[in-house]
């Protein structure tokens, strides 16, 4: 019998994922039955189940996975930008391709009402907000509100990206890039 | 039998929506049963289905609610303030306040997550961010793009508070009053 190896286990896991998102985008979480997972999926319960014992173990799943993409996205772009500004609006143009590809705006939203009701969910949503704004501010080390600004703008461009439809935000990066732009201390005027 | 009056109605149309945002608030929109309702409203289960259908009826008529409120402060603000910034910050202390008195941040999550699977809800919530940009555009046409980023600011500003508290964002209406001082035609230098 050949040897499961681990490259096989997470290929797996990520193909349940990927029906499991396609399942809550479809139907929302609440809707969605393992029976409906398992159906999407394409294979037998137990093989859901050895990764899943449940849907809450699923959205805390995909929630890990895409706030990992997002902090990992600010961080690199933080780093060849010329400043927050520039950063964040390199983000919002990652999650408007990201969003495209598997509805990250909409899985999003889900995520952050059921962090509501489940607190595992809530502090890695508070884990990831920190390490964004970390890797904002860098070493400017007076940025706190502008860096504050620019984590609200991050969430409000997913809703409107999930409700208005991805033409509503186009205008938004370079928006952004240009307001931003040159005010590393904003913080501190007021 | 004494004639019921209007204003009877609409007082216990008010009370039966505030047991319901309670409910929400407390157990979530999906796992809170209609039975759940009647209880803590206390009143009879044909009171609560003479004004609402079930469970949907609800979940829109408290985001009527609150998105009339938000628009209605939008647009006072706007007529008070020196510029589409002070009006933002202005509306976002209104919300930090209404979030403190009715769990206001997190019932806007809630209704974000419905609005995905709900078209009425995900109209009257695309209506309102027009009103909304309306009333901060007033006579300058050319407010676009930063109008734009105010409107994110907004929904990121209530994931914020529901998600890592009012402590989070307080530095936020006064950062965000500073920032868009005397910027009212950003939109164009881009």
């Amino acid at each position: 019998m050949p040897k499961i190896s681990d490259q096989y286990r997470d290929e797996r896991r990520a193909h349940i994922l990927a029906a499991a998102r396609r399942c809550f985008l479809r139907d929302g979480f609440h809707e969605t039955s393992m029976q409906d997972l398992v159906r999407e999926a394409g294979v037998s319960s137990g093989a859901v189940y050895r990764y899943f014992p449940g849907k809450d173990a699923m959205i805390v799943a995909i929630a890990e996975e895409n706030l990992r993409d997002v902090v990992a996205i600010v961080r690199e772009s933080a780093r060849t930008a010329a400043g927050p500004g520039e950063a964040v609006a390199a983000t919002l143009e990652f999650l408007s391709a990201r969003h495209a590809e598997d509805g990250f705006a909409a899985i999003a939203l889900l995520v952050w009402s059921e962090a509501l009701r489940n607190p595992a969910l809530a502090e890695h949503l508070r884990k990831s907000f920190e390490a964004a704004a970390a890797a904002l501010t860098g070493p400017a080390e007076h940025a706190g509100a502008l860096v504050d600004v620019l984590l609200c703008v991050l969430p409000g461009y997913l809703l409107q990206t999930a409700i208005r439809g991805p033409g509503s935000v186009a205008a938004i990066p370079s928006a952004v890039h240009t307001l931003f732009a040159g005010k590393p201390s904003t913080g501190h005027e007021n």
